[in-house]
């Protein structure tokens, strides 16, 4: 932005006080005075011609160069894997195991129970909903698509997990999450009470979007609640397991422990990926299961590929080193990260902090802000940003088929923009949720 | 193997007259003498406990080095693609621009016909088969899944093409190839007659396994020939497209051109890869077909995945350069892959050469040697080939669910031992092919 405007800002900035963030259910009066200052303020950030993305959870420039050095780690004379494999050539369908060496602390599992793919754990997830799809799953006695299948789907989540078990036919269950975490109860009652229900999605660490984590407690529960289906698995979708940008992010519990200590060891698919710890297009993805899941996903996996590509796990095993040079690099990352999440809850706080106009999550790590706006008012929000030039990700991609009821949940994806750029993205979307209040 | 073993080699082999190779269906009586000889060579090479392994198309580890300068090629000052976008991060569904004008010319086809995948096309062909399985393809009124769904399958042929095909439930329809390429006739009258025929397999040059490459007429007549199903597809994989050793090695007609003129331009899913050409486990994968086709992959594309290794896009750009680049860089291979495929001629036709009891091909290009043993016999000719450690491709496996009626056909791949040990392990199977006729 100019430097005029960004005067202006600074000049229009509000300090609002302290506030763990009101139910944004309140039904709320905004004075005329804010809104107009609001309007005024909404309408110099719209002159200035923004062109902003807060939409995917991208890593930054600056987060991807601290993998460069990645890129050229593997010369000719480093091919050869620890047992003297030639990675160059076909083979090795499961993974090296000095890559699979470094997924397995960072998804809470024995190295040998993990699984290594391409680069997209999305991939790896949706390929396995796939294969349960036409030939069913280990413990279960018909291929899902042969039935009806409901999915547990906690809400807000992630577009991209509803999408793929919304193509696949499942009826998606939406369990609205509570403001800390699961509904487990309503989980339990959904899991036990239908045998068509055959599994759930969670992002357990740093939620996407709401930033919670599952307490011991909680991982427990999901290990050893009783499900109708024989055949009912939770994809565990650990996305942000080292992604912690501030020192009291709390530790996950090992799903997979929990899970065999329940007798349940195969209803945890677990799954994890390096797209944002070294390059978001260039990362590993991992499975982690239980022998009998393994087994099957290989089996599979057989009849789909050649092999994963060798070389990536390579360049990763010399550049990570091993769980302990994971934890070094996302400090790095914690570092770049955490001033754009600072940033956001600053301005949030000081254009909506003391009204009951909004209410927020204040993440540990992970990508995502989860905004809660008044109800009915999400998809105005998003509109009004856009007229302003930021782009939100659409209200009610959180929901499953696109559709919050509520249309109160937006998502904020901090993590691309530069820190200035943060600022005023944020500032225009705080200034929408007040004229969207009108 | 020993120096000692080496001369006894050479003393025992026989010079046989040039031949072009009898049929291995006419009955043969070898004489006492021959196999009696046959036996005393076989047994010098079983005591000399080789370790050799014919089975798989693999690169050598020389042809790999070929490619070496690629792994290091893209440092941090080359991560911008040519739009400008950031190959680290995530985006470009469908492949970069700069990498599919590579695979246009590659594949016979423009480059925006191309879509790239991941490091393996059999992988895109997999999850091509398992989108018309659950979802149909464009053309069709129903997904294939929903009913039996036959395919056509020329033999000898690909295992894991037919390992596909198999696990996805088709019934596969086994097409006796003639010598010098399909029986395109009986390949019309199945297609023709039957709408549960949905399409068919093909290696379209350089054919796995007998190395012929389909004729401009060919290509043609499979373009447009009727089909009951409207939503018949040809799964062209084109993987030895760049793969000439011999400089008679013939051209390949343009499948997607002709299957327009034709009318038929969905016909044609057209599939290759770098896998032999640069890395076999670090390649890109690429699809080719008509923007219908296109629209179809990607719309499953991206659903199942954030996006392709661009990096590794960019890798080939780098190296390759340009189309002219891959032909050069395939030049190399082939002086290094010629002489391989000259030992095995040079050695079966020692051996077997005016004889009736084996006829094999002599490609100009491609992995293979398809060799037709006296039927009933191929079972045999592998465990006398095993039990002087030799390993071959099991008889069979070029076979829909690996049962060679004839029990005749096996695949020999030559391009992954020395020049020492593929003439070794020729003459173990040449005397195993003698021993198991009696």
């Amino acid at each position: 932005m100019s430097a005029s405007v960004g005067r202006n800002l600074n000049a229009l900035r509000r300090n609002g006080p302290e506030s763990d963030g009101p139910s944004p259910l309140a039904s709320s009066v905004v004075t005329d005075t804010s809104t107009t200052d609001a309007q005024a303020r909404y309408d110099v950030l719209r002159a200035a011609e923004l062109s902003l993305d807060m939409t995917r959870g991208n890593p930054s420039p600056a987060q991807l160069t601290l993998s460069d050095p990645m890129l050229t780690i593997i010369g000719p004379d480093d091919v050869r894997t620890a047992s003297g494999l030639d990675a160059r050539n076909y083979g090795n369908l499961d993974g090296l195991p000095e890559a699979k060496a470094i997924f397995g602390p960072w998804l809470g599992v024995d190295p040998e129970d993990v699984v290594l793919g391409e680069n997209s754990s999305l991939a790896l997830m949706h390929d396995t909903l796939m294969f349960a799809t036409l030939f069913g799953v280990p413990g279960g006695t018909a291929p899902w698509g042969e039935a009806p299948t409901r999915w547990l789907c906690p809400v807000p989540g992630y577009d991209r997990h509803f999408r793929v078990t919304e193509r696949l036919g499942f009826d998606m269950v939406s369990i609205p999450n509570l403001d800390d975490g699961l509904d487990l109860d309503a989980i339990a009652r959904a899991a036990a009470d239908d045998e068509s229900v055959k599994g759930m999605w969670v992002v357990p660490k740093h939620n996407n979007p709401q930033g919670w984590t599952l307490s011991d407690d909680a991982v427990t529960f999901l290990a050893s609640m009783k499900t109708a289906a024989n055949d009912f698995r939770i994809i565990w979708d650990d996305a942000y397991a080292v992604h912690d940008f501030r020192s009291d992010a709390p530790q996950l519990a090992s799903f997979l422990d929990a899970c065999r200590s329940a007798g349940n060891e195969d209803r945890a698919w677990i799954y994890g990926s390096s797209s944002k710890v070294t390059f978001a297009g260039g990362g590993l993805a991992a499975f982690a299961g239980s022998p009998t899941n393994r087994e099957w996903l290989l089996e599979h996996r057989f009849a789909q590929t050649i092999g994963p590509d060798k070389l990536n796990q390579l360049r990763h095993v010399a550049f990570l080193g091993d769980f302990d040079g994971v934890k070094r690099h996302m400090a790095k990352h914690a570092e770049i990260v955490r001033p754009k999440f600072d940033a956001v809850e600053r301005v949030l706080q000081a254009n909506l902090g003391g009204t009951d106009l909004a209410s927020w999550t204040r993440p540990t790590g992970g990508y995502f802000v989860s905004l809660d706006v008044l109800r009915g008012s999400a998809v105005r929000v998003v509109e009004l940003a856009a007229a302003a030039g930021v782009k939100l990700t659409p209200a009610g991609a959180t929901s499953p088929y696109g559709r919050d009821p509520s249309d109160r949940n937006l998502r904020i994806a901090p993590t691309f923009p530069s820190l200035e750029a943060i600022e005023q993205a944020t500032e225009v979307l705080a200034l929408s949720v007040i004229l969207a209040s009108r």
